[in-house]
C-alpha cells in the first residue's frame, strides 16, 4: 500500500476522533487482541523467550503499534511443576507494555495482573 | 465488588484520561478481544445464531461494555459448501457493533470487513 | 457434499488406520480444538449456560463428532468474585465429554482437570 | 515430575488403548490445539519465521510430541498485500507435520489445506 491510500483510510474512517484518541483506540485493540490470541498457549521455562518475542512481533504488525514488550513471569513457570512441565499461558503470568502512535502522539498502554483485583488490568500509563 | 471499590479502580488507574477516551479504550479492547478469541471457531448455518449470541454475551461482560451485536454473514456460510459443511469463523464473515459507556459518554465501535482494504476494519462510528 | 465424496476422502486419506483409530484421532482433534479455541473467553454465572451450549454446537460440527457435553464449574465462577464479576475461561473450570463415531465404532473422550496433576487431562473412557 | 509418576498416569488413564492408539490420540490433540490456538494471529512476511518456530516450540511441549514442523505459505503472504501489510493466520496458509511417540510407536500426523475439499485436513501419513 502506498502512503496516499493509508491517509485516505484515516480520513474516511477516523476523522471523527483526535490523534490521541486514535492512539488510545489502537492500543486497546492490540491489548485485547494479544490477550485473547495467546492465552492458552502451551509454555515452559524453555520456550518462554521465543513465545515472548513471537507475541511482540505479531502485535507490532497492528496499525499504529510501534513497540510491544511482553514479559511472562518465570517464577510462575518454575513454581508450577505440573505433571507435564508446562502450562497454558494465563492472564496472571503476563506483563505487557505497548506503545502506539498516531500523528506524533504516543500512547503507553500497560497490562498487568493486579492481585487485589484478581484481574489482568489494561490501562494507560502515559500519553505524549 | 461493591461500587466503592470500582470507583477506586477508576481513580487509581484511569484518572489520566477523559470519559470519552475511556469509552474508546474499552471499546478497542473488546473489539480486539472478540476477534482474536472467536476467529477459528467451527460454524455452520445451523450453529451460527447460537454462536452470535454467545459472543455477544461473553463480550458484554467486559468493563464499560453495554451492548454487543454480532452478525455472521449467512451468505458466506451457505456459499462455502465445504467437504464438511462448516467453516472456521474468519474476519470477512463478521460484522460487529459494540457500545461502550463511561460516565454517560457512549462510544459506538464497529468492525466490518472492508473489501477494498481486504481487512476487518475496526473504527468508531459515533461518540455522544 | 454428497455421500460419495465423503467416502472417497475416507479412502484416500484414512485407509491406513482402523475405524477405532479414526474415532480416537477425531476425538483427540476435537478436544484439542475445544480447549485452545475457547480458553480465555470471558464468562460469568449469567453467561455460562449459553457458552456451554455454543461450545457444544461448534464442536459437534467437526468430523465424526456425534455428541459434545460441556460443563463449566459454577462453584469456581461463584467463588471468584473478581473486580469485574467475570473471569477468563480456564482449564481448571472445564469438564468435557465428546463421543466420536466412525463405521459404528464409538470413542468416548473425556477432559477433566486432575488436581493431583494440576493438568486438564484428556483421555479415553470407553470404546465400543 | 519423576518418571515413576508419569508411568502411573499412563497406567491409570491410558491402559485401555494400545501404544499406537495413544500416539494417534496425542497427535490429534496437538493438531487441533495448534490450529485453534494460532489461527487469527497477525503475521507478515517479516514475522513468519519467528511465528513458525514459536508454534513448533509450544506444541512440542504437549505429551508424546517429539517433533513439530510448521510451514506458513509465503506466497500467500506476499500475494495478499492488504492495506496494512499483514494478515490473520488462516487454515489455507498452514502446512504442519507432527511426530508423536508412545512406547516406541511413532505416529506421523499431517495438516494441509486440500483445495478440492476447501478444508485444512488433518490425517495420519505413517505409523511405525
Amino acid at each position: 500500500m502506498d502512503k496516499k491510500q493509508r491517509i485516505d483510510v484515516n480520513k474516511k474512517y477516523f476523522n471523527n476522533i483526535s490523534s490521541r484518541e486514535r492512539a488510545i483506540f489502537e492500543g486497546g485493540i492490540s491489548m485485547g487482541a494479544l490477550f485473547h490470541q495467546f492465552i492458552g498457549t502451551p509454555v515452559s521455562i524453555n520456550s518462554v523467550e521465543m513465545l515472548e518475542k513471537s507475541i511482540e512481533q505479531s502485535l507490532e504488525l497492528q496499525p499504529c503499534v510501534v513497540q510491544v514488550d511482553v514479559v511472562i513471569n518465570r517464577k510462575k513457570l518454575e513454581e508450577l511443576n505440573t505433571e507435564f512441565d508446562y502450562v497454558s499461558l494465563s492472564g496472571d503470568m503476563l506483563n505487557v507494555n505497548i506503545i502506539t502512535e498516531f500523528n506524533e502522539i504516543k500512547a503507553y498502554i500497560k497490562m498487568e495482573y493486579v492481585d487485589e483485583l484478581k484481574y489482568p488490568l489494561m490501562y494507560i500509563t502515559d500519553l505524549k
